[in-house]
Formats: C-alpha cells, sequence, structure tokens
C-alpha cells in the first residue's frame, strides 16, 4: 500500500455560545465549512501554499492554520514537513468560527498523515495555539465542536477537558451573516467585567437545562433553555434589525435564536427540516429591506465534525 | 373499602445548591427526615396539634407546615379540614431542608388524603408559601428535592419548572451538622450583589458537566464539577474548621464537599457506601476536637423523596 501523503479534509464552521453558555457550549455546522489539503514535503516546517476564497495571509506565523500546525509540530518533530491548501468558504469575521476551522484543519490533518498520534482533546489544545493569533486569548468553544461534532461543553481549559453532548436528531440550525464587520475583540470590550449574581443564577439554571434538555431530547425545554441575559443585552446592539428578527424567527417557530459567537451571524436552532427553511426565508424577509449584503445557511447539526474527504 | 382519613408520611432531609448550583440545584436524603401525621377533620381549616423533638410554634399561621397547607386549602377548598402531628427529627436551622421537609410534608400528606388532585410540581408550588416563611423569600431548591426525590434543578419559579436529573446508584452522601446557628437571611447578606463574569463562565460550565456527569454516571467528572468559587468563598468564613474538614474529606476520596443550603451543615458527595463512612470517620475526627457539638448523617440519594409509611 502506498503511503499516505497527502490528504484533503472538511473543517466545519461552529456555532459558539448557544445562547446561555458563553464561552464554553458550542455546536458544529454540517453544510458550511473550510476544505484544505495538507501534503508532506521533504523540507522541514509549514509553508501555506495556497489560500482560496479569501484574502489571509500566507505567512505561516501569520496565518492560524500555520501557528497551530507549528505549534504541533515542535512537539511531535516529525522527519518531514507540511505543506497546506487553505479553500475558505467560511467568511473571516462572520462569527460561525472561520479561524477555529483553519486552526483545527491542519492540526486534524498532520495528525492524520503521522498515524494519529495525537487524541481530539490533544488537537483541541493545539488548534487553541492558531486560534490565539486571531482572537488575543486561547478559548476552544468553536475549535471544539469543529473537531468533536456535535453539542461540545469546554469544561475547562486549564487542564482542558471537553464533553460531548448527546445531538437530538431532528435539530437543524439556521445562520444568517449579515456582512458587517465586528471584531472579537470589540465584542469582548463591550461585556461588563461584573454582572449582577441574580442573573448568573437564572443563566446556570439554562445552562444545565440545556444540557438536560439534550441528553433526554426534549426540544420543548431546550426552547426554554436558549435564553441570554448576560451577553446579548450588550451585544446585539452591535448587530442591526437583531431584535426584530429574533422576535419574527421566534414567531415562525425557531426553538431559539442567538448571536453566534461574537457576531455578526445570528443562529435559530429548529426542529426539523421544513421549520429551519421557513425560519430562514423569515430570516430573508426582515434583513432583505435592511439594505446590507447577507448570506443564509441551513444545516443539520453534524455530528462528525472535521473528517477527510 | 374504608375511605382513608389519616396518613403518615416521611418527609426527607435534602441538600440545596450542591456546590456549583446555587439556588438551582438540590437533592435528597434517605436517612433523616421528619415524620408527619395528618388527618382529615370535620372541622374546616389547619391545626397544628402536636410538634415533637423541637420547639416550633403550633399556630397555624406561624408554622411552615401550616402556611403551606392554608395555602393549598385556599385553592382546593375541600369540605373538612386537617390536623397535623409533627415529629421533627431534622433539625431546624441545620441547613439540610429542616422549614422545606415541613412544608412539602403537609401539603403532600393532604393531597394524597384528597385523591391526589395536584401534581409534584403544583405541589411545590404550594409549599414555597409555607418556606417563604422560614426565609423571608419563595425558593424551591429544598422543596423540589423533597418532593421530587433524586437530583433536582429549579429551571425557574416564575413559571415554576423543575427537572428530575438522574441519579448515579452509587452515589452516598455524608453529611455534618455542627450545631451553631446560621440564619439564611444573615448567609444571603454575606453574598456580593455582582460577580465577576469570568467566576460565573466557570460556575455555569460546572453546572453543565454536573448535569452531564449525571446522565452518564461519571464520577470523575461528578467530582470535577463540584466546585463553588461564587459562594463558597464568602460563606464557608461562618462554618468552624471549614476548609480543614473540607481538604480531610477530600483526602479520603470525597467526590465533592461543599456547604449544604446556606449552612452550617457541610456535605460531602461519595462513591460508595464504604467511601462514605470513612469520609463520616474523618469528618468526626477533625470536628471532634473543634468543642463544637455535631451530627453526622449517611445516606444513599433518596430517589422516591417524600412518601406515604
Amino acid at each position: 500500500m502506498a503511503e499516505l501523503n497527502e490528504i484533503k479534509i472538511f473543517a466545519p464552521a461552529t456555532v459558539a455560545n448557544v445562547s446561555c453558555g458563553f464561552d464554553v457550549l458550542g455546536f458544529c455546522l454540517d453544510t458550511v465549512g473550510d476544505e484544505m489539503i495538507v501534503r508532506m514535503s521533504p523540507e522541514k516546517g509549514v509553508r501555506i501554499t495556497k489560500i482560496a476564497g479569501s484574502d489571509l495571509p500566507l505567512e505561516t506565523h501569520k496565518n492560524v492554520a500555520g501557528v497551530s500546525a507549528m505549534a504541533l509540530l515542535e512537539t511531535l518533530n516529525p522527519n518531514c514537513g507540511f505543506e497546506i491548501e487553505i479553500y475558505k468558504n467560511i467568511k473571516p469575521g462572520s462569527g460561525i468560527g472561520s479561524s477555529a476551522a483553519s486552526a483545527a484543519g491542519s492540526v486534524f490533518a498532520i495528525n492524520e498523515l503521522l498515524g494519529r498520534p495525537l487524541n481530539k482533546t490533544q488537537l483541541t489544545a493545539y488548534a487553541m495555539k492558531g486560534e490565539a493569533l486571531a482572537s488575543q486569548c486561547e478559548h476552544a468553544d468553536n475549535i471544539a465542536p469543529c473537531i468533536f461534532g456535535g453539542f461540545t461543553l469546554v469544561k475547562g481549559v486549564k487542564p482542558l477537558e471537553i464533553l460531548e453532548l448527546p445531538t437530538p436528531s431532528h435539530l437543524f440550525a439556521t445562520i444568517i451573516h449579515p456582512q458587517i464587520e465586528i471584531k472579537t475583540s470589540e465584542a469582548r470590550a463591550i461585556l461588563p467585567k461584573e454582572i449582577p449574581l441574580s442573573n448568573a443564577i437564572e443563566q446556570w439554571a439554562n445552562v444545565g437545562s440545556l444540557v438536560h434538555a439534550l441528553h433526554t431530547s426534549n426540544y420543548n425545554l431546550l426552547s426554554a433553555s436558549l435564553k441570554d441575559i448576560i451577553v446579548e443585552p450588550y451585544r446585539k446592539q452591535l448587530i442591526p434589525e437583531f431584535d426584530t428578527l429574533k422576535s419574527k424567527t421566534l414567531e415562525a417557530g425557531a426553538l431559539g435564536v442567538g448571536i453566534s459567537g461574537s457576531g455578526p451571524s445570528i443562529f435559530a436552532l429548529c426542529n426539523g427540516e421544513t421549520l429551519a427553511d421557513k425560519v430562514a426565508e423569515t430570516m430573508y424577509s426582515v434583513y432583505q429591506k435592511s439594505g446590507i449584503d447577507f448570506n443564509i445557511h441551513i444545516s443539520p447539526i453534524n455530528k462528525q465534525g472535521i473528517k477527510v474527504i
């Protein structure tokens, strides 16, 4: 058998926070994601040889996929190098884990080519090194669902502990990406450093009940748990038409609606594809009047996560 | 068949908060609880005819069991009244749901005698009226586990929504009750109104992972989730020897140790009865040097909750 020295992968988009679970919850999409080709080369090190679909830097140390790959190679120190081609379909700055997909993609692919020396949690840790380049802090709430698939809970980062939560089978996501720019750093700066204890209690009741809802496939409870009284009140100001879009999509039957990551994308979770389509139409009708360009994606929850294609 | 007109019940003690789940989580004990005899009487209204084991008021409107029973009768308006005898085994002010047991006991028993017109959530709501007499606010974090059994999550109180969480089968609790007085109101007043967002995030990650741990019977994860960085740092100051007791019992193998409700009782959760016994010995050896009187209870988790005996 010829040795595998080139691999093509699909690195999916992801939704972080999931309303109540700021900084800890996330889920994985299936119909939106980057493709990457990674091949072994005799020359050591990592080279980004091509980027299509986006104007991102080719320099290894300025590219999240390059930085995470370099961090991985520093540990594994294989007797070869890697060339990476990136085909971006997830727009940088869209709030659905564009940098996480790139950061996860390179380490996942290299790990596959080297015979899987590392497990998924270890890969998450290396991908976080790349993600830090994009957001100035190491976090795993997009990387974890990208690598593990389904719903994930980042229990902690020191030590890194990722929990895989069950995914109810009829769950679909509808995502709208208004093409405005929100920097993650700006979306962080707008948040208060301190919050009322009473709000925190309500939020952790919702996190607990959302995890219970996922375990019991209880769509009504899932709906009742998809609330964010801590972060959304601040960040929604950065997203035109957020309140209108939220109320109209909930009226249309979405289980819950919230900001994807730090925005500007907005996600809705829906029970079944028909409803996800209807919610997409509602999003379309609200946003087409806004004069802002936008994309809409409809996707089942991706239970597998990043994969070889 | 003769009509049932007298009933004897067991109203168990409970542990509220369970470290990370301040104000929302609770679990039910099996070996500690009050007994109550409730009988129908031709005369309408509620009379507390006997209280043994504690110096609590017999006046209906000053007694939590009386107040919750009256609230229930106001709605149901049956063509009879009720006499209540209370045999207290749970010491008032111990922090293991003494008032909740009394408040839940009377409404549970009356509901049984009337042929169960109300469900458990409705009973919880009436019991909260009695609990409010003791703690100046309506809360359900002791009443819910007393009535439902097992682990419960109070998702919200308006509307009241109680979630029944699974109970891993080998779980035991060891409780020490140092006989000092901590008023619930005092234990509330000591808490900050605002907390750092970063601490809240860590706490809700733990709530989510504790719920996941209960669903998956993952004792290691349960242990890692039983942390309270919000409330315990304040309230532990009210409990002598808390830090020593906690570190020694964790060393002895407890999965987690925390303040039961607003204290002064301290609970430990343990994997198996042998370990629960060992933890009890450790608690004994720490506290016997303190000069403070104390009781220690060992109990499996009570999955049934309040019951007819």
